[in-house]
C-alpha cells in the first residue's frame, strides 16, 4: 500500500532457446527482471513433446524452488513476471498462458496492454470462446485458436486483429517467437550465449547468466527462433515507432542498455538538463533513492553542488504493514525513507525525484527533510508533469488522481511545501531521448496513438 | 548464502514504556532495526498482570500481523530481532526469553556475546539449572533465577558474574530496564515521545515512530524506567569504554545518530581520509552499494573525481537461490550487483568498499567492473584489514577465513585482480572516530579486552 | 497408498437454491458427501449478478473456512467434491468449472465419465476451443459455448452430443439445473426445506441440514429450479435405466435412501442371500469395517452365528505414511485394521467383505485373523467377482489388475489363504436389487451399454 | 468443539530400545496410540551421543514426514502424543521434554496428572528453577535436575516427591526407563520383537510393528532397559493398585489387551450385565459407534434382540466447523452421526452408549432416532453415572457440568427424551472388571486416593 506513489510496470518476459537448463536460466532472468513485476511469476518449458508449467504469486525467489525448477524439463522455456494491469491478481491471471490448439501446444507471455479488447472479447465469446481470465493475453490465445493454418500464419493473422501495446514471447514445441507491436511500445531484446538464444525485456538480465546483447527486437518485428536459427518477419505496415519514454525515466533498471543507450546515462542527462532549465543555489543535492540517483548525480555534476545520500531507504519493507491506531505523521513514507538528521541541519537542499504521480509522497519527503533541519528544500523532477494515464502497459491511477492533471506547477509546489519546484520540460525530455520522434510521450501530453475499442 | 561476505550484526533490541500501542511501536522499531538481524523477531508485552509473547523466524514484517500484534496487550513491551551468533537458528533460540521467577515474571532481550559462558553454564547446571537453548542470554536468566532479593538486586548480582558484550532490554511487570556492559561494546539509546520512553539499539528507529533522541545509555549504566520515571544506576567499577568501531564502519544505519554523531558523516570522513592516505588518478568513484555509498562520496568529494553509481544492487534477493548446474562466473555476486556497462567503458574506476572479509566478493566486483569495460580498477577500503574475529556480538568467520589474517595487502591486491588496493590505516580510522580511546578495534588489531572462560 | 484396494467413487455434487446461507449449506452437504471424493472441493455461488468461487485440494473441512464461505455471496450455490477419474489431480481440474458465455455466466459440477471424449475434444479444438483441463466436464462447457440459443436450448443441444455417465448440477445467474443421463448411471436427488430446494448426490446429506427428500431426479430428466419453482424436461428418447449397482454394494453411505431404498437394508439383504447361497459352520461373523458391516449383520442374522466386531479400524490414517525400511508383514493393511486377539483364539471365523479388487487386502486380512489365533477363516464376499473396469464414473484399476479377471474363485481362495471363499452370485445380487433390469452390472459382466469414441 | 461430549485421554507414550529404525517404529506406535491424544506428537531419539528431537501440533501422520524421521538418528527413541490436560495447547507444552543435566541428557514422556504440583512448583521456583511450560512433567524434570547422584538415584528420589498418576517413559543416552506410579493409574506395557524392547501405553500398537506383548509394567515398578537387558526395581512401599477402570469402559482401543484381558471382551461383558440388570422389550439394539459397539453386541446377544448398525458415523470430521447462522437442530451431533431412516421406522430401539458426560449428546441421539421414525427409544449406558472429575490424567469437565452430579437418573431420562434410561450399576462394573479391588472408580464414586497439594 505504501508503494502506490509509483507508476508500475506491467511485466517482464523472457525466453531461453536451446539450453539444457532452460528453466533455470528463465528463472534467473525473471529474477533480474523482478523490478518489472512483483506479484507473480511463471515459467513454461518444453522438451519438444510435452509442456511443463509452474506459476504462482510472489517474488521470483519465493515462487520457484529446486523441485519446481527440476520439473520444468526440456531445452526451451519462456517466463513471465507481472504487475497486474488488467485482470485482478488471482491465480488464473498469472502468465504465461498455455493452450492446446489443433496445431499443437502453445504458451504465451505478454508485456503490454491491448486497446481493442472489448470488441475482440465480445466477438470471440459469440463464436463460443470460453475465457478463463480477465487478461488481455487470453484474447490473443483465442484469436490464434480461431485462426487457420500453421502457427506462424495463425499468429500473424491474430496480431493483425489486435491493437495497442504488446511485446510477446511465445513458446511452441519447436520454437520460441518474439514479437513487438508495430509501435514498439514495450522493449524486447535478443541475447546470445554460445548456442543458446535468449529473449528478455531488459539487458540487465544478460549479465547474470553470462549472455551478450545481440540486438533489440525491432518494432513490428516477429522473430522466430528454432533449430534453423533466427528468422525475422516484418508482417506489419511500417509506422513511426513510439517506444515508451517512461522506461528511460523510471521503469528500466539503470544498468540495462535500452534501445542502444545505458539507461543510467539517459537519466544522468535528464538531471543535467533539469539543472540547466531550473538552476538553484543550494548546499546539497539529494536523490530520492533508488530511482532518481542517476538524475541527481547529473544535476549535482552540472551544478557543482555536492551530491549527498541524505535520504536512506529501507529495503526490508514487506507487502502489508500494521499501522498503529495513533496516527504517525507521514507514516507510509517513513517506512521507506529516513533523513540523515544532523547532517542536513541548516542546509539548502535540492531533492531530485524522477516523477510526481499523486503528490503525496513529494509532500512527505519535503516535510521529512525540513523536520531533519533543512533550511530550504527545492524539489526538482527529472521529467514533465504526468497529466494522463498510460494505456500501453503501465499501471497509472485515473486522470483525477494525477495531481498534475488538475493542478498547476505553482499549486503543486504549495501542496508539496517545497521552497521551489521545477519539472523538466517536454523539450528537455526529448533532448535527452535524442531520437525524439521514436518515443511515446502520451502520459505527459495526453495524445494517444491508437484507438480504443 | 550469497550474503556471507559481510560481517553480520548480532541483534537489534528495543523497549517501549507507557504507550497504549506498545507492541505495535516495538514492532515498528524492530522493522527499522531490521538491518541488525534478519533471522527472527520477537516481542513480549505486559499489562502489569500477564506477559504476552510472540516470536517467530523471518523478517519483522513477515513475523507479525494484525492478529499477533493485537494479542500483545498492555502499555509496555520489549522486542528483539536477531542474527544467530551463538546457538543454532532453531525456534528455541528466538528472543526475548521469558521466565517466571519467585519474584515474578521477567523477559530479556540481549545484543552481544558473553565470554565466560562455559564456566557459568557448567556451574549453573550443577546447581540444577535446566537449559532450553544454546543462547548466552539464557545464562543471564538463570543467574537471576538463582540470585536473591528484589529484581534489581538480582539483576546487578547476575551482571557482576558475566563478562563480555551485552546491551540488554529487560521487561518486568512494572518496568523496563536498559543495560550496557561496562565497556559499552554495543549501542543502546533512550528516546522519548510525550509520556512514552523508548529504548532502542539505534536512533534510525526513532524517526519512524515520531520519537526524539534523549541520550545514550552509558557504558556500565543500568537504566530503570517505571512509573516514577527514569532512574540511573552505575553498579560497576568505571573502565575506559570500548564501543564497537565497526558500528561506524558498517553495521549502523547511515541515518542513525550513534554516540552523538551521524553515522553518515563518520563514513564520509572515512572516505576523505582514505583519499588523503591513498590518492589515485581516476575518472569515476563507484561505491559498492549500499554500505559504502557515504565513504565513496567522501572519497569523491575529497579527490574531485566524479561520483557515479556504477554498480546497481538488486534488492529482491531471497534467502536461497537455485543455482544452475552449469557454473556461471561470479554467480553469487551477480545476483546482488550489476555494472553499468557502456558508461564504464574505457574508464579508470575507483571502487570503494567498507571492508574486506574473505576477499572473494572484492575479486568478483573488480572482475565485473573490468568485464564491463573499465580500463583500470582501484580498490579502496574505508577501514583497516580485518585480521581477527569479534567475540563481542558480531558474527565473523574464523581467523583462517579472514583473508587479511594470512595475506599481505599486496597479495590481496593480486587476488582481487585490482590495479591497486589500499586500506584506510588504523590511525586514519581513529582519526575519523575522534575520541579514539573510546572504541574497540579488536577485529583490526587482535587485542581483546576481556578474558574467555 | 494404503487405500488403493477399494474402488473409488468419482464425485459428489450438490446445489442449493434460495437460501441466504446457500454456500454454507453447500459446504455442509459436501461434508456429508465426503465419502464420494476426498481430493478436492469447490463451491460456486451467485447473487444473481456475479459468480463467486472457491476451490482447493483437500477435505471439505480443510478447504473452506469462515472467510472463504463468507465471500461466496448470494442465495444460490452449487458444490462438488472429487476423486480424480480423468485428468490428473492438479488445481485446474477442481470443479465446479465456470465460464462466461455470450448468454451469461455458467458453472457446472459433474459426477460421471463421458465415453466419447476423444471425438468431441478433437472436433472442438478444430473449432478453436481452448481446453484448460483434462476433465470431461470442460467438454460439456465448450459444447454449450458453441451452441446457440438460450441456456436451456444450448444445454440440451450439448447433452445430445455426449455419451456416457453424467449427473450434473449447473448454476446460472437465475437457476440451478439438475441432469441425469438417459441411463441414470449416477444418482441425483432433490430435497426441500421450507422455500429452499436442494440437489444432492445422496440423501445422507439432507439430515445434516434439516432437509427432506422430495424425490430422485429421474434418468434422462433435466430439472430446472428457479424462482418459478421446479420444471421438469425429458429431452431424451426413453431407454431402460442402468443405475450403478455398485452404489448399493459399496459407494453410497448406508444411511442414504438411494433409489427409494435404505442402502443399509439392501446391504443386509446381500449378506442374507450370501449366507443362503454359501452357508458355513462357524463361531463368529466378523465384518471388514466399515463398508461391510451391514452385510455381515445380514449374514449373521440369517445364519444364527454371532456377529462380532473382531477387526478394529484405525480412522486416523493420513494420506501418506512413512514406511520403515525393515519390511513389516502386511504393513499397509495393519495401518487400517487390527484383530481382537484373545477373543478370536481357536474360533472358526466368517469374515464378510463387500468386494475384492486386487485380492491383496483379502489375503492380508485372512492372515491377520489367523495370526490372531483363528482356527478357520471363511471369506464371504457380498457381491460377484469384479472382472471388468467401470467407464461410468468409478475409478477401477485396469482389467489385468482385477484378480477375478484372470483367476478362478478357487485360485483366489488359495491366494487369500482362506479356508473357503464364496462370492454372492449375479443372480443373488439381482435379487437383492429387486427391480433388477434397472441396473448396470458391467463391472461384474463386462457388458457395456454405450460406445467409446 | 463437537467432540467435547466425550472424556479425553491425556496421552499415549512409548519407547523403542535397540532398533536401527527406532524413530520410525516410535512413530508407528504413536500412530496406533492416536486415540489417546490428537493434539500433538513428539519423538526424541539418541545415538548414544546426541539427542534428536522433533515435535509439533497435529495428528501423528501430519507431524512427521520422511525428512523429520530421518533426522531422528540412533537405535533408541521415545515418543508421546497428547491431549492437553494441564497446560494450554501451545508448542512449549508438547512432549517429550528434554534437558541437559550435569549427569547427561534426559528426555521424558508422561501420561497422567500429578496432584501436588502447586507445592512442588513453588518450592522449585524458590530454588531458582525456571519453568518453560505449564506442564506437570517439567516438574519431574526439575526435581531430577535438583537431585544428586546417578540418573536412577535422581529419578527415584524425584518420584518419591511426586503424588498422583504417572506412567513415564524416560530416555537417557544408554537406556530407556519405564515407570508406573504406585497405584498404577495409567497403563504401560512391555513388548518385544527379536532384540528390540518396546514400551507402549497399549498393546494395539504391537501388532502394527510386529511385536509381541511381554508383560505389563507393574504398579510401582521402575523398569530399566539397556544393553544388559531389562532390570526391574520396586522402590515404593506396596499399595493396592488403583488402575483406571475407565480405560476398560471407553479409553483403550477394543483390540488392546489391557491388564491381561481383551478390552473388547470386557466391554461385551458390560453390555451383557447391563441387559441382565435392565432388560427391555425391543426390536433392535443400536450402538453409538465406535466406542459402544462391543457393549451393544453384548447387550444384543444376552437379550436376543437383533443388533443393527442404525447410527452411521462420519469419520471425516475436521477440527473446526463453520456453523450456519441459521441454527440447525442438533447440528453438532449430526456432523458425527446419522440414522438409517426407513429401517428404524416404527421400531422399538435400544441405544447403547458407554457413558454420559453432559447429557446433551444423549438427548440429541435419542431425538435423532425418534426423528428417523423409532417408536420407542431405550437408552442403556454401559457404566455407572459419572459424578466426579478425574484428577489422574483424564480431561473431565467440572463437577457442575457433569449431568449425573446434579441430576437423578429419572431427571436425566426426562432430559434425554428417552422412553427409558438405565445405567450399569457400580457392582455390575466391578463384576465385569473381575479383580475389582485393583481399580480406581473415583469418577463414579467421588472417592479419591491421593491428596492434592
Amino acid at each position: 500500500m505504501f508503494s502506490d506513489y509509483k507508476l508500475k510496470e506491467a511485466c517482464g518476459i523472457c525466453g531461453v532457446f536451446n539450453h539444457k537448463e532452460a528453466a533455470n536460466f528463465a528463472y534467473l532472468i525473471l529474477y533480474a527482471l523482478q523490478h518489472r513485476g512483483q506479484e507473480s511469476a511463471g515459467i513454461v518449458s518444453t522438451d519438444k513433446k510435452n509442456f511443463y508449467e509452474y506459476k504462482s504469486t510472489g517474488l521470483v525467489a519465493e515462487v520457484f524452488d529446486k523441485e519446481t525448477i527440476k520439473k520444468l524439463k526440456g531445452n526451451v522455456a519462456i517466463g513471465h513476471n507481472r504487475y497486474s494491469t488488467t485482470g485482478d491478481d488471482s491465480f488464473i491471471n498469472i502468465q504465461p498462458f498455455t493452450a492446446t490448439l489443433s496445431s499443437g501446444n502453445i504458451a504465451i507471455a505478454h508485456n503490454g496492454n491491448l486497446t481493442n479488447t472489448y470488441k475482440l472479447r465480445k466477438s470471440l465469446t459469440t463464436k463460443g470462446a470460453i475465457f478463463n481470465s480477465q487478461s488481455d493475453t487470453e484474447i490473443i490465445l483465442h484469436l490464434i485458436a480461431h485462426s487457420k493454418g500453421n502457427i506462424i500464419t495463425r499468429l500473424i493473422n491474430s496480431l493483425k486483429q489486435i491493437k495497442g501495446a504488446y511485446s510477446l514471447v511465445i513458446l511452441t514445441k519447436h520454437s520460441i517467437i518474439g514479437v513487438r507491436d508495430p509501435y514498439g511500445f514495450r522493449p524486447l531484446t535478443i541475447g546470445k550465449m554460445k548456442d543458446t538464444i535468449i529473449l528478455s525485456s531488459e539487458t540487465c538480465s544478460f549479465e547474470l547468466i553470462g549472455a551478450k546483447l545481440l540486438r533489440d527486437v525491432k518494432p513490428g518485428e516477429v522473430v522466430i527462433i528454432n533449430d534453423k536459427g533466427i528468422t525475422s518477419l516484418q508482417p506489419f505496415k511500417k509506422v513511426e515507432p513510439k517506444q515508451c519514454i517512461f522506461e528511460y525515466v523510471y521503469f528500466a533498471r539503470p544498468d540495462s542498455i535500452l534501445w542502444e543507450k545505458d539507461v543510467y546515462i539517459v537519466r544522468k542527462r535528464l538531471g543535467e538538463l533539469l539543472f540547466q532549465e531550473s538552476p538553484v543555489e543550494a548546499d546539497v543535492v539529494v536523490p530520492v533513492p533508488d530511482s532518481s540517483v542517476a538524475s541527481a548525480i547529473g544535476f549535482a555534476q552540472a551544478s557543482g553542488i555536492p551530491f549527498e545520500f541524505g535520504l536512506i531507504r529501507n529495503h526490508y519493507i514487506g507487502r502489508t504493514f500494521i499501522e498503529p491506531k495513533q496516527s504517525i505523521r507521514h507514516f507510509g513514507v517513513k517506512l521507506k525513507f529516513n533523513a540523515v538528521r544532523k547532517f542536513l541541519k541548516g542546509k539548502r537542499v535540492v531533492v531530485v525525484d524522477d516523477s510526481i504521480v499523486r503528490g503525496t509522497t513529494s509532500r512527505k519527503i519535503v516535510k521529512m527533510l525540513k523536520a531533519a533541519g533543512a533550511k530550504e528544500v527545492h524539489l526538482r523532477i527529472a521529467s514533465p508533469p504526468i497529466i494522463s494515464p498510460c494505456f500501453y502497459g503501465i499501471d497509472t491511477p485515473t486522470r483525477k488522481e494525477l495531481i498534475a492533471f488538475s493542478h498547476s506547477v505553482e499549486e503543486i509546489k504549495k501542496y508539496s511545501t517545497a521552497d521551489s519546484l521545477s519539472y523538466l520540460s517536454l523539450d528537455g525530455l526529448k533532448k535527452a531521448a535524442e531520437k525524439k520522434e521514436n518515443f511515446c510521450y502520451a502520459c505527459f501530453t495526453g495524445k494517444y496513438l491508437t484507438e480504443f475499442e
